[in-house]
């Protein structure tokens, strides 16, 4: 059996007791390392297993899914993914060739940042699509997310921004040369994402094209979510482009139309209290400061 | 410190490794029995924590509220939600009454059907606006849920329907005479909220309205996600009308543009293999058969 176990957001005991139970009796245990990181790294999940992990990185599940798969169908291996394995990044790859295989698998779901981000007091059902904010280069500026989340608003509904992770990339340099020398993993910040959303929203207004949402756009900004020292902080666009909300991962909501006891628990992590309690009704699905 | 802890959706041991052990030290527990169900009943989770729980249905929650609270400025007491305790319903009402009492509050996740759904193989990030499909009645047969899918299907996206929960009600005649005696529950099957929509596409038909989807769309039914006997199948929405997925709790998704992988997932739960062998492109955004 494969089993794909979620580790949960925060730290060693965020996964669940049967996921625990599970990881004990598996012959060998994965843990992909290039979606989404813990509070605490293979180390400290190794202790708390009593087991050794076994890295498995984009290459090795790209390239090399039949080692993680050998021996699935006649003993119990474990591929343990932050967060739930369905998440925001998904594993159907590995299932199909499993399935392909004669391998049976099954899923030990956890908490994902697509459902946690909840705990800041916007209701799920009032998402629209979730998108993701990448970092630019020089030449390289996409702002194919801008209109999604202008859909989303469109409709009233809040948009959660995945941001961009950089885990195991090459310079240019480095990958022209064939030379497997990676770059610090680097984590999008929310002040970040926001800076690159008031670009846009700049852009658009030079352009004098429709904006959407502008610099006094009510946005939650999240870090380390489910961790003992999560931060969340909700503000406008302009407010959370500078704001440090410390170590990764972050993630970043534009809202959409605010209900009532939305907005009360907003409150509840203003940058600054004035922002929130001016707000007043705009048209049938904007509040706006 | 009050602990609002997620259980997740299958048995007692899809509860976190931190959830059990903040259970195990607090003064009360209270298990919130009205969104949601666990396959597993009060007295097995009772058992599994060696603690006895508080029921606390609709009532308690929203009038009784300080009866909750009490203590917890000076002890633990803990919240128990089946799924995450900010999935489907929220609580933010009484996470704001906590804070206004001056009680600090801790979230402690787990998986919902807001992020479990991914497990059948469409992403959640293509999935738009969650809706909730209600059991009609004689004089109330709303149509709004029809209209939300519609849009996520213009715009390519999933759609995720939670369908109705008849907990602790009672009959007109019982409420007149203000008799506590409630009607057994009721929980929608996938079947009934299949043919509840198929009546709203036949209407729409008559009326020459846009359809949005007909009875040839690709629906997914599930059933019990996350419990070792869950079910998953993909077909026609004609085809799961007629689907019997057993016992609670089952969603319903009606997809939007489906992604080759997508696809490929979908297939390994086909009602009927041939329809979904025979899904052609009939535009950018829409499979049909």
């Amino acid at each position: 059996m494969l089993y794909f176990i979620g580790l949960g957001l925060g730290d060693t005991k965020d996964i669940t007791v049967k996921g625990l139970e599970i990881i004990k009796q598996c012959s060998r245990v994965y843990l992909e390392a290039y979606t989404s990181i813990l509070t605490v790294g293979k180390e400290a999940l190794e202790e708390f297993y009593g087991r050794e992990l076994i890295l498995a990185d984009r290459d090795m599940v790209e390239q090399e899914a039949e080692e993680i798969l050998k021996g699935a169908d006649v003993s119990n291996v474990a591929f343990l993914v932050v967060g739930d394995p369905f998440g925001a990044t998904t594993h159907s790859d590995l299932v199909l060739r499993a399935v392909n295989a004669g391998i049976e698998y099954r899923v030990i779901h956890n908490a994902s940042i697509m459902n946690a981000v909840g705990c800041c007091g916007l209701q799920l059902y009032n998402f629209g699509e979730t998108v993701s904010i990448v970092f630019w280069t020089d030449t390289w500026r996409p702002e194919s997310f801008y209109d999604k989340i202008h859909r989303n608003r469109e409709n009233g509904l809040h948009t959660l921004c995945l941001l961009d992770i950089k885990v195991k990339e090459q310079s240019m340099e480095n990958l022209l040369r064939g030379r497997k020398i990676y770059e610090p993993p680097r984590y999008m910040s929310v002040s970040q994402a926001a800076e690159q959303l008031l670009e846009i929203v700049q852009n658009r207004r030079e352009r004098k094209e429709d904006l959407g949402f502008t610099e006094d756009t009510i946005c939650v900004g999240l870090a380390r979510v489910g961790a003992e020292d999560q931060a969340i902080r909700a503000g406008s666009l302009r407010q959370l482009a500078s704001c440090d909300l410390g170590g990764p991962l972050h993630s970043l909501i534009v809202t959409g139309h605010l209900h009532p006891l939305e907005l009360d628990m907003l409150r509840l992590s203003a940058v600054e209290p004035a922002t929130l309690q001016g707000l007043k009704t705009l048209d049938s699905s904007t509040y706006t400061s």
